[in-house]
């Protein structure tokens, strides 16, 4: 397999990357000394620092330092057959697997929602904010039935120019008011650098949805606020780039990274996107970060939804994000998927089993609404309010 | 939803399509009274009966009989702007959910082993036929672990020429004795229509891979057998093209058919295949045919095969088809996906409890190895003997 | 075929759609008059105004008016069935053909470089600006070779973090120094909204990259400065959302957008990206913008992209977008792509004939070099110079 | 790239592979002596003989004979981080370069078609043989515009068993009366090893369709048979599993082998067929066969047909196979791509135009009928009659 051979080559000749930036530079095989001069030459050249080997009756150099030029520069020199690097490309991803396998992510002011670590947790709300009142009953319903955090769209992402694109600012109030007078931590989405810094002053967690998986500027500045990142994998995105654009995230600090699977753009059209659920335990066993499931986006039609939520628990999943709402035919965005919420409770006991099976929890806020209603004209959650019981910028981690 | 759209062009017009070949020809905008006369008189020439429609402001025809010429073909007729098929295109498979849902299809003498209805079954084995201590072995510990049928391949399929191609009539006759002796039926693959009358003397099901999904004449020829017919989605198959396939077993007159789901085809490389989970309930709310899933092969790694079993069991799948092997170091065929034993008696374990979850359960043969061995020299398993055990729930079709 | 049968559905009531909004609401085959009320009580309490209808023996309703609820919500309604949209998805991205066809996109304070009608325009140049004197060589030599416009990226978009992130600032204004000291227009790429106001204020035409092609802020942005718009397609994007998210740059009310295919992902790996070289005829014969290619992203590899730019030609292309380097290895972006200068030069007489076969000509700017060279410390351009020397052939729009 | 990587790996021991079977198996970067010991135990306890090896810090063995268990058993053994194997997949696809770049595949008695070689052959026909003077009528019209053979199904290939499944033999007896009185060699597809014989008795070169490129023991029936064998590539098939099929034919000792590009599936629907048109130039740098694009099942579409070809033959095709016919509404298949007469005329001399540009011609039949016409009770053409002017099972190569 081609994966497999990748991993053997960068292996084949030392043990250890000697650094972020070590590759293997290997000659044609009738290379003679005097092609094996003008590479050398033309390596001097460029200001890469390197040593010679020999394996078996093949040439080759190790870069030891010097010019840090890609591997797909150098294998344009000349009498070069090929260039393997021998670095992990996303290495703070990887790391994060060392630091601890089972560490959880933690959402909210008092770490009300966790997410890996043995803790599944869900994540429910509407698609869009639309409507106070049914808000505020929303967020009640899917609290009751075991949801640790509530979700609702205010910038949305829309692929028509024509179609709504949500309340706004004054909808992210709304939303900010009704998560904490139900008592739920909430996510909201961002595509737009400049909307971070607002944003961030009202939600518990920042959603980048999958279209902006790779919009760099957007990650790095989500990042820095040092608020957990949920972050979709495109849906056409291999699993190496959904990793980098975690390591962007990652690269500012921030350790609070949420992955979350929506489904691959397919031939097929049965389905609206393919959930990868094989993703689920590939990215278990090798990464640290949690991994929740959207069937919602996935499926495109609320009755394939509790049959992909509850797969995407039992391969292994620490949680689902779920659009939920009691009368979608109303609503001005994703009608199509929004689960009643009599099939979100049925889907909620169903969750709560299947995660018990391998021993893990689902995790919820306890049965009672903890603080008092806030009203309408809600001011920022004043973050030194909270400062006694948390740090301003945490990077919050429970374990086992 | 284009989907949708369909459905609802299908609809527009009339209740019911009046034959497998109605269809709406719709004439361009600014067609007028000649327009109207040339297509109705292009129509009459080529032999089509037709009625005249008007929808709205728009003019066209209703096929009511005559030739039978394809959507495409009236398509090209000067002033017809478009061709609307009314009739669905795979009425058997359809046909078959109105047949009664929840019927299972058995497989074996006995009907050991039965897939939906209410019935989980699971088939594991090597994948290749190798060595036939092995492979009563293998047999009796995936009995023992609640497997309801043997697989194991005796005319394989390989991408190269240049790989193992299977132990072939030997193998199968091994393969025989061994599933007699240990008390399983067994499913074994075809590829050849030649190969047919001879595998289907022995095997108790005929496994069509996916490389073979629309190889029509094999189809036919296993459909013709009588025998239940295994069916897998080719990797890159759309549900419709699947469905087609499906038919073609179906026209034969034999409706025991198992539809198996192994994972398409993506841009993704991380696991081979990626499973379509989501195929599973979209399947089972439209057609009334089992659907299992075959995890080995999507995975093409067994460290995921048990997430994805579990996953497709809890999405509502009939049944698994696991490869399981304890040495898989000294087999020459897909090593990579080969389950241990002690990793497959967990699966099952975990299979066992979320087939409960929805009311189901996993139908596995009584623990007592049930008939005596058999000698290498098998004769065929004489078919009127087992006619008159023949258990309720089945749907038993004799074969030809 | 579905999309056919969409169009079909579209036309099957009334000839033209009577507003953006409208869609027919088809109730299911069983609703009675009861239903029929219900349904009509449900619309009028979501506030959409609706006329009854009834097609054969189906009824349903066509919306006129009120709430613009879409089709997805609707659909949702008990008893109906399902609800077919009338209008198109990209009305602006449609009409451009309808202003005629053959309009060319000018780029260049004085319309140097020409896409569309009937001119062929080709824009080369380096991945990313790296070294100023090297810059300057490459543009003088893609300019005698017959480009029309140069390419280089300055603010990069890396999959990794720990990639080279392009020169930014300082880079920009070197770029725009060699483009005014050779006498080039020159295209660069951006993918942040805070970015786009001082790329605009130097750069000939912006550069909106796959990644980025559903960065709504963006493309807003981008369209807001009224420079042209060079929108690439995403490696996994339908049409539909590639003119959707042209759509988004046409509201802004300008309308120089070029569209790039440079190659769709697929689970073959042989060429980097597929080139849907399909989509040029295809587009062409819907829409009035010129389409490009770029056939170095598509190849990842030098070696493919003189084959890729003929075809792209020959297809239809009204341009090129082409990566030329005279040493690769020196390089720290996509030098495995890098066209030789003696490779380009080849191609570009290739182009020439090949933009002959059907009477189109290779738009290049005259022989000789136009303006003196200007001080690396480059004031922006003053815009109003040019107003007086437009070209006739141009649809230029100025900016906001 | 990982592609590029794999071929390092292959490089980095030895110059060439020791046999067909020859791999590096690397061991785990922390095996010490003991797990060495058991490794090379493990080995000799499966029969392979191996070599030890040390790459820099790291231990492990190359496969120098013994038993031929393939990587991915190997890897299963404790302590083996990776198995690369040295060996091509696809060694007789690939050695048919090393026999002679530029050689062509003659079809027909007489060599009429010629592909490949710096020869363009077009292939032309109707979908189906449907009626015999329509048929001929086509035949001399591709004939008179410039196409070397003509191409007609007979034992069609349909996903749905009630579409219409071709003439059979009768109208293989209509095709080769009709190819032989107009003078073109003609190509037809076959589906089933059973036919064969049959078929090779009339046809010029057999046609495997994409549906049955995998179909092993049809390509094994086809290359047995010494006709030329147009290789169409499945719409999801990887290069490598191209070959590999190819390899099937090869490996019976026929290198008549004419590969046929017809597009992939995709997410994307606006063209039926994604046509890889870059796996024309990949496949001539690498291979020997011959590529020719059919553009009709690619677009799905006449309209996009002569945009398409002339897109391949611009990226170096050596030939096309599109489907012509005067009437498609009177058709049973495939009506909407039949491209018609006159715009098969005019794309005829884009090619010939197109193919001189890299100075190479259309290579076509002399525009004298040559024979007689025959009775339509045509018995097969006797193989005696010529045998005088060429060898019975013929691998005729002619030279450029």
């Amino acid at each position: 397999m081609v994966w497999g051979s990748l991993e053997a080559a960068k292996g084949l000749v030392s043990g250890r990357p000697r650094g972020a930036r070590a590759l293997i530079i290997l000659l044609s095989l009738d290379a003679g000394p005097a092609e094996r001069s003008a590479v050398a030459e033309a390596l001097a050249g460029l200001g890469v620092t390197v040593e010679e080997i020999r394996l078996g009756g093949r040439f080759g150099f190790v870069r030891t330092g010097g010019a840090e030029l890609p591997a797909e520069s150098l294998q344009r020199i000349a009498h070069v057959e090929s260039v393997v690097p021998l670095a992990p490309r996303a290495p703070l991803a990887l790391a994060t697997r060392q630091h601890g396998v089972g560490k959880a992510v933690a959402v909210g002011e008092l770490g009300e929602a966790l997410f890996g670590g043995g803790h599944v947790g869900v994540i429910a709300g509407p698609c869009t904010v639309e409507e106070p009142a049914a808000l505020r009953d929303i967020a009640r319903t899917v609290r009751a039935a075991g949801a640790a955090a509530l979700r609702g769209g205010v910038f949305k992402v829309r692929t028509s120019p024509h179609a709504y694109q949500g309340g706004g600012l004054p909808a992210l109030r709304e939303l900010a008011a009704a998560s904490r007078e139900v008592g739920l931590p909430f996510f909201t989405e961002i595509s737009d650098p400049r909307q971070v810094p607002e944003v961030a002053e009202f939600a518990d967690a920042l959603q980048i949805g999958a279209r902006h998986m790779q919009n760099f500027p957007l990650l790095t500045e989500a990042g820095q606020t040092g608020k957990p990142v949920l972050l979709k994998r495109h849906m056409a995105a291999d699993v190496d780039e959904w990793l980098l654009a975690a390591e962007y995230v990652l690269k500012t600090g921030n350790e609070r990274v949420i992955l979350c699977e929506r489904g691959l753009k397919s031939s097929e059209r049965h389905v609206r996107y393919l959930l990868d659920v094989g993703v689920v335990p590939w990215l278990k066993q090798r990464v640290g970060l949690p991994v929740i499931v959207d069937p919602s986006h996935s499926a495109g039609d609320w009755r394939l939804v509790p049959a992909l939520a509850r797969a995407a628990i039992a391969a292994g999943a620490d949680g689902l994000i779920v659009e939920v709402h009691p009368r979608p035919e109303t609503t001005r965005c994703d009608a199509a998927q929004a689960l009643p919420p009599a099939d979100f409770e049925q889907l909620m006991d169903d969750v709560r089993t299947l995660a018990a099976l391998d021993g893990r929890r689902l995790h919820a806020p306890p049965p009672v609404a903890p603080v008092a209603p806030v009203a309408p004209s809600l001011s920022p959650v004043a973050p030194a309010a909270s400062a006694t019981t948390a740090a301003p910028v945490r990077s919050r981690k429970v374990g086992t």
